[in-house]
């Protein structure tokens, strides 16, 4: 149903512009700059070419199928917009402005009027007070970004929807610096019509898509998103960013987008319920996803470590197990077998207990050796691994190690440092190993495949 | 006391080596890469020439004092160089060796012995099993790191003290992508002589030292320690990573150094009491010590939100307030006068409460004038400013805002994103304003400021 959304094979941009200041020159400038392959069709009564492209006085001059329309006019101006999309029979139309319900009682009034043009119709609407879309696989971005001042994720596996255009952008913004990338990203805005609830059910059909990340500060329907969800979380891992989850930023939130945010007690029982894995920042929602994307669920709490830092093996021991400060997670107490193995295997001053220590004698073979034997044993559930490159004997080969245990226990790797630690993050990312650049996420991060197997294995 | 440590005007390295495989010649090769200005005196006795420098028989043939000397022999070999640093009047030894006490038995009674050999002197002994000292103001590592594969910080203020060498470097090569500095770093490894109250005590006097950053897992004179940072705690802040606070993290210590970690408990209240703010990652280490030594205490927990991405907002509001997943301080309420005169300068639909939301219209005006606004607002104790560069009117001139409100209210700054997002944090780092690239580091550091704020308000 939402196929021509997320591969269109036209775009038409109402409000085209030849000023660069306004959003109709930003958003055609972009999809162009994109390299978005299917047509474009510009529509101003006052324009004849745009940007090299044709330019229509309204979209019912085109002779061709119109599958997104992008409304780039003010908010009182969409509506003769829409009306004409609907007549037209374009599937999705992106309204992009604000000043709608967030704004009172004259907005309210004109977001009515605008459900009421497509009534009785086959166009849905997308916003109004959007971005809009970003779905790398067809090339396709309607939000206002600069290319030079927000970078954005390549194609990936994680399915995106977000109530904000903003903290969506700048969360993708983030996240593209290590390689990591969405399979489409949403932003519902005021959501009058296409809500969370449909796009939730559509990444779950779609193969790309491997987990659902979520930024709400509402829910449209509780209920039935509680249905949805509970049912496709089964199949396909989903993690929230509530928004507004305590009174002040509930109050926020209803200057944000004029919502009323719901008790946090409630959303924390059907998260519990739901099978959903709950985030608390920006970074947590694409840590979570990511790990969720690439890895199985965890079937037991006892985890073991693999580092060649005495001191990051302790600081991590402390983050799993602690309640407070930490994730509340086991040591894995290996077997006498494994522990007399590995200490054959790595020098005499380093640790064959949980956490292993490999000091910074540890080399590549000596990783796939431990790696080996914790995978064999049965005490272990899950593997952190510091794959640090600081040491001599360690180098970027040691990703085709990680690769190579990738099939077996999850395994979660950190991977901290500044220049070449970077470079190995994205070699990580490339063979879809969630590594992570700090104890600390990547602690939580093995945390949330607990969560999610404890849902699973129910 | 310690002033030749710091600013060594000649360093000799003992078991100096030809040899690339050796700490010896890494050593003496990283002191001149980093191009340290002082003299270098390698010794070997086999040796004529190693790096183009000429190479001494015996320490005792230097014709000139010496005020470090590194050892980079083995343990046991360590012992009668160290005696002949004494001889020769060395003030500082570094003995980077392990097998000492953490292996066992016999590492014990030679690092005894080790200790035994500097009695009734002026030599100290740094280590034994460290990776010694990192300065950058006198272009001093003996760290065994190699260039290409470790990035150091730069010059800065904040003396760091590790228990553990390698999650010391690995953290400072992090912090070394924004720009962050340190004053110096010591690798107090065993500590069988100088130890980190001593240390803490020099950076105290230390004029370039603003803050003192500490990973310690076990205490070497816990009322001593106690005693010497509740004083020194009241002038310049004092921020200690623990590791081993868990029972699983404590016996990953005893493995790590052989020491016993004290309940936690003990270590919760001594900080309390003595002012220390404590962390418990690596990063929360270095955030919370940057944090403090650029900003003022805050003298109350209302926190004034400015930001143009909505969604940041709220998910700030909650982060700040929430006690689970939160700091638990609280949003200001601004004075009617305060949202009025906000009002008249953004767009309609912004948000003149607080959060303030600028919206996507944003501008670097805007931001100056609702940052004076706020800073004169008694309501507000402390400021949490969102630089965001994603939108059209925000540029670099931005960061000369925020440093022009520096000397006003605490404020912290969040800029998140990746490419220009990394130039604004270093341009940010350059004027000695805190800034973090996510929402939840962003808070925290605020919240740092606070339990700073009500331990000096006492």
């Amino acid at each position: 149903m939402f196929h021509k959304l997320f591969n269109p094979s036209s775009i038409a941009v109402i409000g085209a512009s030849r000023d660069e200041k306004k959003i109709g020159n930003v958003v055609l400038k972009n999809l162009k700059a994109m390299g978005y392959g299917g047509k474009i069709f510009p529509i101003n009564p006052k324009e004849d070419e745009i940007l090299g492209f044709k330019v229509y006085r309204s979209i019912l001059d085109i002779d061709n199928n119109v599958d997104i329309a992008v409304i780039t006019l003010s908010s009182s101006q969409s509506i003769p917009a829409v009306k004409e999309c609907v007549k037209k029979e374009v599937p999705f139309v992106i309204v992009i402005a604000g000043g709608f319900s967030e704004t009172g009682e004259e907005g309210k009034r004109l977001e009515n009027e605008l459900l009421e043009s497509i009534k009785n119709s086959n166009t849905r609407i997308i916003g109004p007070n959007t971005v809009g879309i970003y779905i790398p696989r067809a090339n396709v971005s309607t939000a206002l970004t600069l290319p030079e001042r927000t970078s954005l994720p390549g194609d990936g596996h994680i399915g995106f929807i977000s109530q904000s255009g903003a903290l969506g952008l700048l969360t993708m913004d983030m996240i593209s610096e290590y390689g990591l990338g969405v399979s489409g990203f949403i932003n519902i805005g005021n959501r009058i019509d296409m809500s969370e609830i449909e796009l939730i059910d559509y990444f779950m059909k779609d193969d790309k898509t491997r987990s659902i990340a979520l930024y709400l500060e509402t829910f449209k329907e509780g209920r039935k998103f509680y249905e949805t969800v509970k049912e496709i979380s089964r199949k396909k891992p989903i993690i929230l960013l509530k928004g507004g989850r305590t009174d002040a930023g509930a109050r926020a939130a209803s200057l944000h987008t004029g919502a009323i945010a719901s008790n946090d007690s409630i959303v924390e029982g059907m998260a519990k319920q739901a099978g959903i894995v709950r985030a608390y920042t920006e970074l947590e929602l694409f840590d979570y996803a990511k790990v969720l994307a690439y890895q199985k669920p965890l079937k037991g709490d006892r985890i073991a470590i693999v580092t060649t830092a005495g001191g990051v093996g302790v600081v991590t021991s402390d983050y799993i197990t602690s309640q407070v400060n930490g994730v509340g997670l086991k040591l894995a107490r290996l077997k006498d077998e494994t522990k007399m193995n590995i200490k054959k295997n790595i020098v005499p001053f380093g640790s064959a207990e949980n956490p292993v220590d490999l000091t910074a004698d540890g080399s590549t073979d000596q990783y796939d050796t431990v790696l080996g034997l914790l995978n064999k044993d049965e005490n272990v559930d899950g593997i952190i691994v510091y794959a640090l490159y600081q040491t001599a004997k360690i180098d970027i080969d040691l990703i085709d190690v990680l690769e190579k245990y990738m099939k077996e226990k999850p395994m979660v790797a950190g991977i901290m440092g500044s220049k070449i630690g970077k470079k190995m993050l994205i070699e990580a990312e490339k063979r879809k190993i969630p590594a992570y650049p700090d104890i600390e996420r990547t602690v939580k991060a093995m945390h949330a495949l607990y969560i999610r197997g404890k849902y699973i294995g129910d």
